[in-house]
């Protein structure tokens, strides 16, 4: 048996088990969520880390230094946002081939800076190793608030409940498309293109929505559907999500008018937050999430994507495994 | 002008140029020690990260999968014991080619797990990617002491002064020897080779040196001279080591007569710890640590490696960079 025959989520459910025998009363949240949470004195530590590989994630050749400095970090902010927290230190490892120039790793600390700037983050480390191919791994370190009644205040996977409405930052599909577009032969500067090279991750509201008691998020990085289905496993539930809801960007729709609703709900990488709790929670969060669906009872704990009549809507692609082919 | 030029050390001087013009406050340690330290709320929280990669930092195929668990975790260890510091929490990043059998994934993990039991580290969380070849990639956060007055109690690189003498933990260039023996072919369970597969930071040693007020320690990562380079460099000192007094372990004078004392002293990977502090506070340390030389004020901010008559002893290899050739 290969790795590519249990996939990405297979191997990490193997190490969570593996690993959670020993699990230590500090320790919040472990293995399966966006970011792993602690208590260190009177703070709450959160900690993720994301990895880019050359001719994995990103195109060699084809992407600019500066846009994947941006985008490791990026990526990673976006997982500290899903948790409601604020990222505060990032770990910086650069594997490279030594013939790499100079100048094409200067390029991508200040893509990488750019992104810790707005961000708030300070790189307070790493390392530099030699591999045959460019990986860019980023650990980041944060910190979340604690609620009035003193418990750490989180937005979890495991926390949605049968009621909760599902709702989306920004529009989806945009960084899917943008990958195509560069695939094409389009400009780092086509807008679809920048939606995938510089992920934009809606920090300032993610943390208004953990503060306003959004109890469970998680970032769309494989796929809404796919990264829905997480949060239905993770809490024991089913989800519907309304095909007409999902909202498109006019780029996108404009681009590829008869692949928009599958690049949204199957492509991944827009590092957008999906954002489950009661309907009126959301609501108050203004007109910057969209409502797309609910969570309910269900045995088959899946996301149903479902037309106007409320047939389910079948797309081709299923979402993103890192391992599998 | 490509990395291989500038080298490992010119790549990390770098970035930490570029990302120390926006450096908060509660940052204690950035970039250019073994590990970072910040404030977060009363407590101090140190962070590091190293990456094993395949064909670079082990042997394909000669590696036991548990004892390259056992080592990624354990290289982490080192730095933050080189701190004085616990380490707590761990992030484990693995890149994989898809073909990889589960088995040696498991196998990986419980050589990880053994190590984590053995220095009370909790794995916390991780991430799994594709790749063209394996890469192991730790993060390791843990915390520091506060003093009794009021500072946290850090061992640093940039903390010698003139007249301070420079111990050694353990015995130096076991694995480098054991490196080598590999290589002709000596099975995983040979004593050397055991030194280099699974070294064996002294944690406990490094908290009692760290709370006995030792300022300034570096592990033994790229070689005993090359890192007491690094807190000449930090500290603004010159050192000299008496070549007579490093510790060489039985195994390695039997193995390599002729080469003991260039493997003990560029050979690299011990994961031993050097600790600088006044003669007394290390000889209160007991027979676990031994004295092999001073810091002196110098103009050249170098290590002079000295035989029984005072002169300066040439050897063959400088040290290791991850990026020159």
């Amino acid at each position: 048996v290969n790795v590519s025959d249990i996939g990405e989520f297979g191997l990490i459910e193997r190490l969570a088990k593996a690993a959670d025998a020993e699990r230590p009363e500090s320790l919040i949240v472990g293995i399966g969520d966006d970011a792993a949470a602690w208590r260190a004195g009177d703070a709450v530590v959160l900690a993720t880390t994301d990895t880019l590989v050359e001719g994995v994630h990103f195109l060699p050749g084809r992407t600019p230094w500066a846009d994947l400095g941006w985008k490791a970090l990026a990526v990673n902010v976006s997982d500290i946002a899903a948790m409601g927290g604020e990222p505060q230190y990032a770990l910086v490892t650069l594997a490279l081939p030594p013939q790499t120039p100079v100048q094409a790793v200067d390029q991508l600390y200040e893509g990488l800076l750019e992104c810790a700037r707005e961000y708030g983050v300070t790189v307070a480390g790493g390392d530099v190793v030699r591999a045959p191919q460019i990986a860019i791994t980023v650990a980041l370190l944060g910190r979340a608030d604690f609620g009035a009644e003193g418990s750490p205040r989180l937005m979890r996977r495991d926390a949605a409940r049968a009621g909760y409405a599902v709702a989306v930052t920004g529009t989806l599909g945009g960084s899917a498309a943008g990958l195509r577009r560069l695939k094409e032969g389009a400009p780092p500067d086509d807008p679809l293109a920048r939606a995938h090279l510089r992920p934009r991750p809606p920090l300032a509201l993610a943390r208004k929505a953990a503060g306003a008691g959004v109890p469970c998020a998680i970032d769309v990085s494989d796929g809404l559907l796919q990264d829905l289905g997480h949060v239905c496993e993770a809490s024991g539930l089913g989800a519907a999500v309304r095909a007409a809801a999902v909202p498109l960007s006019d780029e996108l729709r404009d681009a590829y008018p008869d692949d928009a609703l599958a690049l949204a709900c199957a492509g991944g990488e827009d590092y957008e937050l999906l954002l489950v709790a009661a309907l009126e929670t959301l609501e108050a969060l203004g007109t910057a999430v969209t409502v797309i669906g609910e969570m309910m009872e269900s045995a088959e704990r899946r996301v149903r994507l479902l037309d106007a009549s409320g047939e389910e809507v079948r797309l081709p692609a299923a979402g993103w495994d890192h391992l599998k082919a």
